[in-house]
């Protein structure tokens, strides 16, 4: 076994030991055989808790194929373990070309897969354009991310979303999670291992204040930076503020700006139009799911200079000789700059992506083509586990308070 | 004018000038005359932002009554200024016996009310009990809280509940803000006008972890607290427990607690069976709707004496000796041992209220009887209002934004 | 017994319940006969906590005389209970003149005191100028707060102080604790008390990054706001930076401020050059020692009119129409809008002062004219106690730690 | 150039581009000839900040060696970049053996230096030991930490230390920010980037709350985590309590802890004593200066076997089956696991450094054998140079202000 390979199995088998919701979620669909013989082609961020959860879909019976939903994404010693030590096939490099990327996503299509499990919503866009003939054999389909959701809503809105598709994404489990504390955290790790620049009394700017905006927000905070947010949505600028953040306009909370954080799911954010107030040394990060959002092609246009100032670190120097450093090419900083979301996280993300995939295995026929919400019972089971596997026990309500609950004449 | 009704006028008037939000609904109201010639009953908490929000009712052509909707948070001074200065029938005042403060609700009922706007649903409810001949001439109401609109529903589903009522609790611009930051900072404002305790260092346990009680504990840990949160639902047992709060049942969490503050909108929070673990000294407020939240009727079985220990709080000596402080009689603590939520707070509730009485008065023919959400054009007017009264600037979407939001085929 | 001396007799009986320190040292005192037959004058805020170290003081054996140190923050319940129902001679009415004031001290003289406990040293003062006869029969005294100690250094450094004088301020047990959890839960509460206003979200200026600025800072921020911070000292101003807080000269912070609060020990920290910046409706306050942080002086001299808006707040007209709120009178507003620090801050502070009186009782001979600090041992003691009041227990060195931390030979 | 060469010269240049406070101490260095001619060895963490102190004392003409000061510490990159393109010679690696650091330690000595940079105080102990022929030649030597200092004093105290130290720790620009801010989030860096564990929510037990451990447990809580502290002082143990931290002994704290960090300076703070209450899967870090804070040697003694589960990660069994996860074998997880503290930090560390080293140069003839704090002036300067290059101002007393502040007869 090489070095990295060895890499690999460590990582994957250290997240396993920390995955302890989707260890319930194995044990049940086991019994119950609920993906037995199925196809699953799988287009995720290839690294370690990745591997767990495919590792899962397979003990479970089914027939795994995984590529990555990113060419910068992909932890080569995950790649290959899962390859070489656990035989599941996996088609995933860190650095892919973007025809190498496109190339495995149509590695894993090739099984001629039943259920697809999507993150950004590239494998279910080729499976409609590209890969039409595979459509017939597609049952269903989970979604990870938001932009990938707000994608196939558009799909759908359009007539042209041909299955089923659970919107993964909304699973309180999940946004509230995994989008808040898991990039939050990852985010601050990415940005931390690419600098190793202060993040106390920076001023530290977040664009958006979604669920990962505000889970990148609050974590900047936590270390000790001075945080301003922009916003398009007047509610979410309102909360922002009571939040005790500076709300403004990118166009002035660029100016003086240490970091840029983009979390928005919109293309353009810092662009063009913010080059010119831009602080000698700014770096700018993404914590989104693609890499518009921060604008290359203005980076580019604009510089005299590019060069890697450092891994992870892209520095551009602008026709006046300030410089500007974007952290992992402006694609995912917490993937390509860390390690990705923490363990636990993904336990409950990937507990709900696993325990959808058996419920489009079992009322695949009683599902419409359109974009699903995750059924309550399965948000509400891994909130159990989570509880149960960390040992918390909470209260219950009596029949008492219960009954006081659903009457309406016990007043002042 | 004597001292008390001088302190009136000046609470209202300082009220009115950080009402900025509400006072440019009063110009539109006023201009379209959407209130005009119309009854309006309402039971709210009598204190100064109420006064306003009643001012500005009347001054868009309503005929108002108002009387409070607790007997412990009547503000004195604000109810005789808006009587004595404002000509405004009001009927409250504090420390109301149960007695007084319903003769008070029925004065507002009195006047034919043709719209109701309801805290804790009390009027509405004497309206469907012993008030029902007055019910032809409702053609709508607003509902300010959880525990009043939980109540409703639980009419509706009874198919009891005979005209419209506003959720006005549901809207954005309310309870993101005013159950939050609005409970948040008026109950530690209460608890330490009541105690003069320090809370840094203290075991301080908030049980509800709705926004409520989110907002409790927000406070309670930015004075420095060690903060525990119950709940008996599993989601937000898993949020509370990631915002770094310890989660246990309230059985355990009383345990070395000194203090314990409940926003649940249930009952029996704190009963019989946890006063065996209270330890001698903790004190105990309410910050839910109803005063059934901590068990007075528990504490008083149990307790071998009973003082007035210190304005707002009441002292039980429990019968092996230790003692339980309860404040303000276990009512809201944040309106009867303080001043209720911050003007400003207040301030974007009740422009959410003057425009759903609005909404009511043009719209009331086109309402079924039932429980329905604010429309949403109210709350983003409510929010735009808010960031142009703070001078606040945020981005706006561009066209080429629009789009890609909206399209489904740029991916990776 | 009249209701307001029941009220004073409340809140003393309740700050003594919640005084476990004191009660201890209380036991030490009157078993050692520590201040038998010496005759102590105070000048204190005459509220409830001052009330139970003079009764301390007085069942330690000592005559006792008290006054207030500051014309406004006197609790007259407290007054009138101490002398009508504790039969201790207390001279202090809130809203005194500086007529009153100064004769109120001077009564405290009257008695030929042998110790003297001062606040802001104005007792001491006097004693240096107009009450000279009196120096010969002092043994020693103790000063409170840091501006009384500066007063007093300055006084030593031109050769004038007369006696010993122990800065209890001074005490790790007294500045790191009340200095900033005291002032800042106590100017929040003062201030929210004061004004009702919402502080989550607000700009909200502290000048001065001591231990009590610090404090300030730090609850505000833990309320929500967004705070910066002024400072004259370099090192000081790093550590505000890097605390997160934005850090600029007064001049720029006053722009948009919604409060600005004063907490430095010097004078004409908001003067004639800052209010052609400040924003219509700003709430001043202060938290230093003396009235003259935010000069009242150029503030009468640019208004137009000056009237109570409310309770604690003196609106200021300028001439241009803006109106800036004074809390207070730019008197402490812990103090005079509040109910001055939590009871168990007061608790350590207090029990320092009652050990150094009775230290200068043990050993006023070998204590020269001069500022001395706090003797370690009492400060160790004060921690001690505290720990083992509040139950908690904490880790001993191992004689072999103790070894190895005097030792020099293991390295690497 | 190699990749590794080229990684290193990036991560110097990239160092060098963030300490602006150096560069500016380094022209007034250069410009004044401070160190010509001075023959420098350094013993210090071998990465890019300290490659960049290392150059500017040889920019300003001294003679320098530079060695690792921790056999895990080195980043490879950069010493191998400073033999090999900056021509400064530097002796060490990551992962050195016992031997092979001393042996490095002694190819600095060889040189004969005349100042020694020390951190930990090895090679001023190798001084004084098994180098005593050197001792001659030296004329000062600087130590970085609160260990070393420890040493020192004790040697001082034993009447061996035989020429003047200069207390680099006790600066106020070194230990309030590099301790605090550094040590703080380069702990959390190291610890995300070892375990890629979530922090959030989880109970996070720091030993130790003078300025390190303080800066542990306020990042800790910045990202979410439950946090707890042990102590033996109980000063510093009421601060942490009153900050809101659980306070309790170790054998407590370690009950049910999922991450135990060490910042004490002393041994054994976990100990075989400490195993048998240890949860399965608990993660032990160290960030004080020495390996033996956690004991190495009972945990080797009481496991039934010990593997690598993964980079950063030793896994010891338990004899009960109970995994015990180590990080960075015990050693500073900041700098072994992690890229050390933060470059702004270590800028004014450095420029402490560099500052010292030339008051030594200017004033060795008046320094007695013995530990020296660091002059005041030069803690100014950095403080003042770093507000500079930050471009903040602050304020500055104004005449009046200063006659003031040095008066005394200006009362109440």
């Amino acid at each position: 076994m090489s070095d990295l390979v060895k890499k690999g199995v460590d990582r994957i088998e250290w997240a396993r030991s920390h995955m302890a919701v989707l260890a319930a979620v194995r044990v049940e669909l086991v019994r119950k055989k609920s993906l037995k013989g199925l196809r699953i082609g799988m287009a995720l961020h290839t690294e370690a808790k990745t591997g767990v959860l495919a590792l899962t879909l397979k003990e479970a019976g089914a027939q795994v194929r995984l590529a990555s939903c990113n060419p910068l994404s992909t932890d080569d010693s995950v790649s290959q373990a899962l390859n070489q030590q656990y035989h599941l096939d996996t088609y995933a490099r860190k650095n892919e070309t973007k025809e190498e990327y496109y190339e495995n996503l149509n590695k894993v299509l090739d099984m001629k897969p039943q259920i697809v499990v999507d993150d950004g919503a590239d494998l279910i866009f080729l499976l409609h354009t590209e890969r039409k003939e595979l459509i017939e054999e597609i049952i269903g389909a989970n979604e990870e991310t938001t932009t990938g959701v707000n994608r196939l809503k558009a799909m759908a809105a359009d007539g042209k979303l041909r299955f089923p598709v659970i919107d993964v994404n909304d699973a309180h489990m999940k946004h509230f999670f995994d989008n808040r504390y898991g990039t939050g955290q990852s985010t601050m790790d990415g940005i931390m291992n690419a600098t190793n620049l202060l993040i106390a009394g920076k001023k530290f700017v977040v664009a958006g204040y979604g669920w990962c905006g505000r889970g990148v927000a609050m974590r900047a905070r936590g270390m000790g930076a001075r945080v301003a947010v922009t916003e398009v949505d007047s509610v979410k600028a309102v909360e922002a503020h009571l939040d005790g953040f500076e709300v403004l306009p990118m166009s002035s909370a660029v100016k003086g700006a240490d970091f840029v954080v983009s979390a928005t799911g919109c293309k353009d954010i810092i662009s063009r139009r913010h080059l010119s107030s831009l602080k000698d040394g700014v770096v700018l990060a993404n914590a989104g799911h693609f890499d518009n959002e921060i604008s290359k092609v203005d980076l580019e246009k604009h510089s005299k200079s590019i060069r890697t100032a450092r891994e992870y670190v892209t520095e551009y120097t602008l026709k006046d000789g300030r410089r500007v450093c974007l952290l992992a090419e402006g694609r995912l900083v917490n993937l390509a700059a860390g390690q990705g979301h923490p363990v636990e996280i993904m336990d409950m993300s990937f507990s709900i992506q696993a325990l959808c995939a058996a419920h489009i295995a079992d009322r695949h026929e009683k599902l419409k083509p359109g974009v699903h919400p995750v059924p309550k019972e399965i948000d509400d089971k891994v909130a159990r586990l989570r509880l149960a596997t960390w040992g918390i026990e909470i209260d219950e309500l009596s029949a008492e308070q219960q009954r006081y609950l659903t009457s309406w004449s016990e007043g002042t």
